[in-house]
């Protein structure tokens, strides 16, 4: 399918450009509904995102609607005839409806609500009553559930029913006449079972269940450990609210592995894309960390102006600088960023922090030695033997000293029960200068004021 | 399930601690495999962990061997019988077994190839036989096929005979009698189709097939791309001769993932985990970029040592460098890390990408507006006017040309086919030093220059 899309791209492009639209639609009526989303992205304007929209299949249009941006649903609604966006907003999953009617501003959103039908209408308040950021966001009523004392028989002859309007029927979900959950079950044991058994003879008790107010996190980190494809949601009450789905939840994973890449660079979290978000909120969430660093790096500054005569006095010790500062915080972040992804996705007890600690320690004075000789080599060449020996010093010293740091700041951040990713690039570079200035400076006094004069 | 392995816990470790074999047995064999794979993991003794995976029930250790890591694999594996390896490694899913053999020593892999029966071996060295890192390495042969000529009715039939051998029956595949491949079909379709169809029928030919030479990497897109939960491999002859499926898909996701953590410090690939790898492959992974970055970094030193003579007549012009430095840096990584994300994740061409530069234009001009407030604070406070005031202008200058830089070396590198996350924060942060102190240097000299006699 995807070869076959980039073998007709150019083509397609042509087909919008002339207005070919019969042709388009004959063409991308074979599309998979994640390929056509791409190509709405991809076109520029604004008409024509919209005319390819309405040539779409009826089947077809509501899941590419579900996996277009918020930006794109806007532009084609807003053009949309009442009774069109009814249609589309009734063809919705109820949680892909959810995820675009938590975007909508209040106005529009009571406009949309209204054009819903009664039950529809208070599913859908329901679902946008749970929390930001919670499976019951999430989630989709749409499961499908038998009873324990049907047989297998009966259970699949329901399942044929109504498993068309279903958004899965890989995992079918046991429940008593209360909606109370039971068990889940793969619909393999269905299909393998004698069709006389009774459902509640091929029980297995093995699930994991959500509760509508768990972080959507929790969703991600059970079906990894698990490899589920869906998982089934229960309130207190242990009835069977919804089922949140491996394709939802993949968009998780990938929103939250963003956020982390963000936090290493020491952005605050946001939610919408790059492309989307304002000139302010990126200012906001960019600054603060920069602004915090001031103080810290203020004490870099404040520890030099502490050897302002030593300075003075050999002037090319400012050379070393750059290299000496770059090296201390490139190899803190190194150790920090090996153990916080560590602890995101190994079992890391207090044995293996000792062990991991105790490794970091030997290649630190590794690193050191060749950097060392480096700086060694490069102060020979400058010519001034007392600031190059200073700096190999200082060198070793600070690589060894920062790897440390950056191991054991993680650590320390998740003892005290803090998010170990506050340990960013910044914060880690920051720090490590401190110690760079601190041990650079002290060694060079000391060389000048022992051996140059 | 996880909840009440929590609960669990100190009792559970009280079992092995006491040697209570019988009583963990009865615990766990109603755990979920994972489970026990945390629980074999987190057990200190080696001798602790053979009992517990030998007092598993035989279909449930396999699951488990095939979720512990290499380590705890070979641990348990050489203190068996080879009768019981035979076992193990018969009851092992091709896919899993085809990981546990890549990382065999030669001479224990033979003797292992050899315990097979005929058509195991000569699976597991096809499957060895392709390239690291590809979709060959990651496949199971164990797929479920139907003719299109047979009967939905038929299908059911042949499902529920082989069903219970295979890995998964969520998708099953149409073959012609010579395993030419022709479509994918959705377990729901059977179901929900009138036996006396033929499958032929009920195929659409909507299908994405990798093959078993593509990398890894391709599958985790596929399947994000398309929500999928299990991938056909066909070959160069569109013979079907495996799948690829979620869970295993999933793993090489979060490898990836942590791949790219690693790369963002500056680190280069490594396949163990940070627990397993050895000190000197650690070293050689790490010292490559910092000992390259010497020479950038030996370019801000020499610009500098261009500058002493400014230097020598205010020393305390040194005490902004590491701020300076520090927020170049950051502003120039927080840039890059924003784009790379970006294009990792989203639709970005050309029209996108001038709108990104221009957005982060606006923002890094805000952002060196507020901390070059923050520097002629600082310097006011120590009392130098001059330095102050070059600091300031230095400040801005600098935060807003390091975010462009940050912003366009990523689209640079992608422009060129490089892998944009070569412009890692190691070389973001050096490159952006450069372009700091020839900035500050510059304006400190001007203004000493020109105001301060």
């Amino acid at each position: 399918m995807n070869i076959l899309k980039n073998l007709l791209w150019p083509e397609i492009e042509e087909l919008i450009e002339k207005k070919r639209w019969e042709m388009l639609k004959s063409v991308i009526s074979e599309w998979e509904a994640p390929d056509i989303a791409d190509l709405l992205t991809d076109t520029p304007d604004d008409r024509d995102k919209i005319i390819i929209f309405r040539i779409l299949p009826k089947d077809l249009a509501s899941d590419v609607f579900s996996e277009i941006d918020f930006e794109d649903q806007m532009i084609i609604l807003q053009k949309m005839s009442d009774q069109q966006v009814k249609e589309v907003l009734l063809d919705l999953e109820p949680d892909d409806r959810t995820t675009l009617f938590e975007e909508l501003p209040g106005k529009i959103l009571q406009k949309y609500l209204n054009m819903l039908p009664k039950d529809e209408r208070r599913e859908a308040l329901g679902l946008l009553g749970y929390p930001d950021n919670s499976v019951g966001r999430l989630m989709t009523p749409n499961y499908l559930a038998v009873r324990p004392d049907w047989t297998v028989k009966d259970a699949l002859a329901h399942i044929k029913q109504i498993g068309p309007d279903r958004e899965t029927i890989n995992v079918i979900y046991v429940t008593d006449s209360n909606w109370h959950f039971l068990d889940a079950l793969m619909i393999k044991k269905f299909i393998l079972a004698d069709p006389k058994t009774v459902v509640r003879d091929i029980m297995d008790n093995a699930f994991v269940t959500l509760s509508p107010s768990d972080k959507q996190e929790e969703a991600v980190k059970l079906m990894e450990h698990y490899n589920l494809t869906s998982i089934p949601v229960v309130d207190s009450e242990n009835i069977l609210v919804g089922i949140v789905t491996f394709d939802d939840v993949m968009d998780v994973a990938e929103e939250e592995a963003t956020v982390d890449f963000h936090k290493t660079a020491g952005i605050s979290p946001f939610e919408q894309s790059y492309l989307d978000i304002g000139v302010f909120p990126l200012f906001s969430r960019r600054v603060v960390w920069l602004f915090c660093l001031v103080f810290v790096n203020t004490i870099s500054g404040m520890i030099i102006s502490h050897f302002e005569q030593t300075i003075s006095l050999c002037v090319s010790l400012v050379f070393f600088m750059p290299l000496l500062s770059s090296s201390a915080g490139n190899t803190g972040l190194q150790a920090s960023t090996l153990v916080i992804r560590s602890m995101a996705t190994e079992n890391t007890n207090f044995k293996n922090s000792i062990l991991i600690i105790l490794k970091d320690l030997c290649v630190a004075i590794m690193i050191g030695l060749v950097m060392g000789v480096a700086v060694l080599l490069l102060g020979l060449l400058r010519g001034n033997i007392y600031v190059g020996i200073s700096a190999t010093v200082a060198m070793i010293l600070v690589v060894i000293i920062s790897s440390f740091l950056g191991t054991i700041l993680p650590m320390i951040l998740r003892l005290l029960k803090f998010d170990p990713a506050v340990a960013s690039a910044p914060l880690i570079t920051s720090c490590c200068d401190i110690i760079n200035v601190a041990i650079y400076f002290s060694v060079a006094k000391w060389v000048l004021e022992s051996f140059s004069r």
